[in-house]
């Protein structure tokens, strides 16, 4: 049983989310060469297929490109939720639940405790997942887990300046990174009134530009 | 409230699943050249990363790789659900519930919706997500929903030989392509008896090679 809405309205999309990103920003970059042989690639729709693909003429490559799934924790500890204020673009100096990019390898749970470990030297238990939220216009897919806090020295990751627990009366809501974690904080607190937490399964859809 | 399993014991791997492929296989493959740039790319750890990823020494891109979502659906219909036969290899001729991999731009359900129509020409309605599969050995995460398969005149697409419903005593549970539909159809037949049908978040980890 799960809550799911196709449009999240009141919800300001301020542009591409790349949390946990090290380096330059993680978008959908163009690709202008194929990294099988070197040799310029054309945008095309292969045979069979229905959508335009990045293709090598030289070696026939089919380049994909799917979304990408960010993983995340809501760490609790006696009714707090701990964030993080990040260090590193975008969204400098904003708050965060933490969470980023799954790696090869690992199961989205252990992307989500492994985030939680890099930004926030916290250690989570009982993980659990609570929201499944696409991101259609930015190509990502937030999977994110409640969580129990288990340590108690947690502290600032390299791409964090601060980390603290919030009780709900204390979350900066005019300073969140980023769209999804404010919907997080508001299915969660709205859910912890009820004290059920079904999954919510939704969709953040870029609202409309304004006419100038 | 979710189930949760991190071995699956009694789950054969076969090998890499790469369903609805429309060409080549699509593994995850080594990067010889930059896709920016052209020039040769190397392997090393970035600055402020732990991984290893294919790094072009000329423009300083990075080229990150990261896991893929397979959606799909369990399409039902008075008792019944819906499989495909597949037309294309891997597995050619063997079983599976409709799925493949999310597209860019599209939401998980709409993914999961898109591939029903695409391999058996069925439409889905009242989507609910049931299976999170992670399978961090082929860095693919499942997303399974259940369905009511919503029109008579569902046959097979391009990528089916043959599309059918099944009742549980009929399910070709010898002929099915890939662990991940087997465990779908275990655990939905089993919550079927119960008539609850919890979110099942599961790890599927290859079992060790024997020793010759």
């Amino acid at each position: 049983m799960h809550t799911r809405n196709s449009v999240l309205s009141g919800c300001n999309i301020l542009g591409p989310v790349t949390p946990n990103s090290p380096g330059p920003a993680r978008l959908p970059t163009s690709m202008m060469y194929c990294s099988n042989c070197g040799d310029q690639v054309v945008e095309r729709i292969p045979a069979g297929d229905s959508r335009s693909r990045h293709v090598c003429l030289s070696c026939h490559t089919v380049h994909y490109q799917n979304p990408k799934i960010v993983a995340g924790c809501i760490p609790e500890r006696d009714g707090r939720l701990l964030l993080c204020r990040r260090a590193i673009e975008p969204r400098h100096g904003l708050w965060t639940l933490p969470a980023g990019f799954m790696e090869n390898g690992e199961s989205t749970e252990q992307a989500a405790a492994r985030e939680t470990m890099e930004e926030a030297c916290a250690r989570v238990e009982n993980l659990s997942l609570y929201g499944v939220f696409s991101i259609p216009h930015i190509s990502q897919v937030y999977m994110m887990f409640r969580a129990t806090l288990a340590n108690d020295d947690f502290r600032p990751g390299d791409e964090s300046l601060e980390v603290r627990l919030f009780d709900e009366s204390e979350i900066p809501w005019d300073e969140l990174a980023f769209p999804v974690m404010r919907l997080t904080l508001q299915r969660y607190f709205s859910d912890q009134q009820k004290n059920v937490f079904p999954l919510h399964v939704e969709d953040i859809i870029r609202p409309p530009r304004r006419q100038p």
